[in-house]
């Protein structure tokens, strides 16, 4: 699919970080005044609450709107799988995307219980990105070609954005981009991915670090970082993540790997995120430290750790509940209801 | 609406309790036997694959089905209002239930956004249960009433029954009944409730530490606190949850109220409530307590406090998402993924 504008740069990139859009105060005073007057006490419903503010604040209109619900899918494959680092073999990546067509994934049955559109991105499965253990996981090129992938898939007229991957080999790339932003032990952030243990977890953990010593050499700019050790979906999810930021778009995060690629924008411009929300936290250990090393509160903990956006579809059902009150609700006044105090 | 058996008494009700049926460990293994298959790495859906598991143990049946979904909301009135604890009326709950007719509470708008039907009980609004400080909330009569009323709202063929209640001043029945039941200290388990704070919420703890001193002088059975001190709308979802699972009903609980009405038959039998989950915790602080005290993992931590099964009903988002992906996703073979190591 090719992109409709050059390539994302450095630059350009950088350029966009300087003008970012902030939230709607105006819309989310117009959620606020009307939940105040909704038939229950004040903040009841809690962080639903939250989320029609955050929803208004984003789309920057009242009231907010969900008629045009995505989730991308963008499914890389990874050189540093030769090291043994997943239970499973690469070509489990493109036999996924087939499953996505043919709508036998757990995606696919999400979407489909919460009506949400998937679209899927194969990007350049036949060419995986670069072992990160002995050089740069993408050229500038192909980190700008992704990039761009990923901008273009945040389509002007979503209402809400569901960000997700695909990759066998990207819990690797993703615990070495956690481990290059934000320090710590390998270790710590690297966890068993779709089921390795053992031997082949220390493999793994040796290559995050081995990966991460090598690149905090040359670089600590998060995108370039990004760029040497995320490769191609973590890439494109970033680049999603900042083009809908642009065109007031909400995201919903999904798991570790979606959470660390938008967080290589969040390191390079903080509150570049503020218009996402992490959808649940993944059984994969090292999400949680990421969502503490964030400061963010996941709305979902089911211990589910498959990514292809299955996290943040499922909260979407959340943010249409929290629609459906906002909106379809009653008032005191409507429903004769008395205020408290008898107010 | 007059029950259609004779009234439990407290020897049917432990008769019924020697009697409760156990999990479907076939319908368990069938579920797990298509977990395996299906094309995710084992467990990765986390706990929607438990919930599956859930579904089909207590229905005792393979597929497990989710065609009829209730809600079921009993409302009642306190005596204890009279001290001041609710920073609502009690004429609130009456109009509360207008509210439910008309649609335009949270509850409907929730049952609507995941078709689920509700059902409303008011019971004997105008007559308030008695003030616990000066005696027991309800006679005996009075109690088997509320409880058959209860179980018969868990009709035979419901696939999966959502429990709640609506009642100014329940959570402070509901935190006299958790310190009777649980011990510890009145103040721990008395909170905010619908909004007191101050010289209110110090009065609302007289009142728990009050009743509870008074109740258990004279007995420390599970059943009697609840009629102590629970309340027509607290011992009917004790019976419904009691019928419920006589019927191999799965039951969602709701919040603070719902959870230690429940409690109430876990006190007096362990494992009564095996066939239930919690599906949200409160931010009412005594929930959480109680959610420990009980072992208990919530679904859903949202900062709701809202009561009348909305916590529930939401929670049923997953269920659905649950039985969606065990049914609809394909197997390894189905799809030509190959499973982890190739196998």
């Amino acid at each position: 699919m090719p992109p409709s504008r050059p390539h994302a740069t450095p630059t350009t990139v950088t350029g966009l970080l300087d003008a970012l859009p902030v939230a709607d105060e105006a819309a989310i005073e117009q959620v606020r005044g009307r939940e105040r007057r909704l038939t229950k006490p004040a903040g009841a419903l809690g962080r639903l609450e939250e989320l029609t503010e955050w929803l208004a604040g984003w789309q920057g209109r009242y009231p907010p709107q969900l008629q045009r619900l995505e989730a991308c899918v963008f499914a890389g494959n990874h050189g540093v799988v030769a090291h043994g680092v997943s239970a499973y073999p690469a070509t489990v990546t493109s036999q996924m995307l087939g499953n996505f067509a043919a709508g036998g994934a757990a995606v696919n049955r999400l979407c489909r219980t919460f009506d949400v559109r998937l679209r899927t991105w194969p990007l350049s499965l036949d060419r995986p990105a670069f072992d990160f253990t002995g050089g740069p996981s993408l050229s500038e090129a192909e980190f700008g070609e992704s990039f761009s992938i990923g901008m273009d898939a945040a389509e002007q007229g979503i209402d809400l954005l569901c960000l997700g991957e695909m990759g066998i080999g990207n819990t690797t790339a993703a615990a070495a981009l956690a481990h290059a932003l934000f320090g710590g032990r390998a270790a710590a952030w690297t966890g068993p991915g779709t089921g390795v243990d053992g031997e082949r977890l220390a493999a793994k953990r040796r290559v995050v670090a081995a990966g991460v010593r090598r690149h905090r050499k040359e670089t600590a700019e998060p995108l370039d970082l990004l760029r040497r050790l995320g490769g191609r979906e973590l890439t494109a999810i970033a680049g999603a993540v900042l083009a809908a930021r642009l065109q007031r778009i909400p995201v919903l995060l999904d798991g570790f790997v979606s959470t660390i690629a938008a967080a290589a924008l969040e390191a390079a411009r903080p509150g570049a995120l503020d218009h996402c929300r992490v959808a649940h936290v993944s059984a994969e250990p090292g999400h949680r430290l990421l969502l503490r090393r964030l400061g963010v509160r996941p709305l979902l903990d089911l211990d589910m750790r498959l990514g292809e956006a299955s996290g943040a579809v499922l909260a979407v059902a959340l943010v249409r509940a929290a629609v459906a009150c906002h909106l379809g609700m009653a008032t005191f006044d409507d429903a004769g209801v008395t205020n408290r105090d008898g107010g």
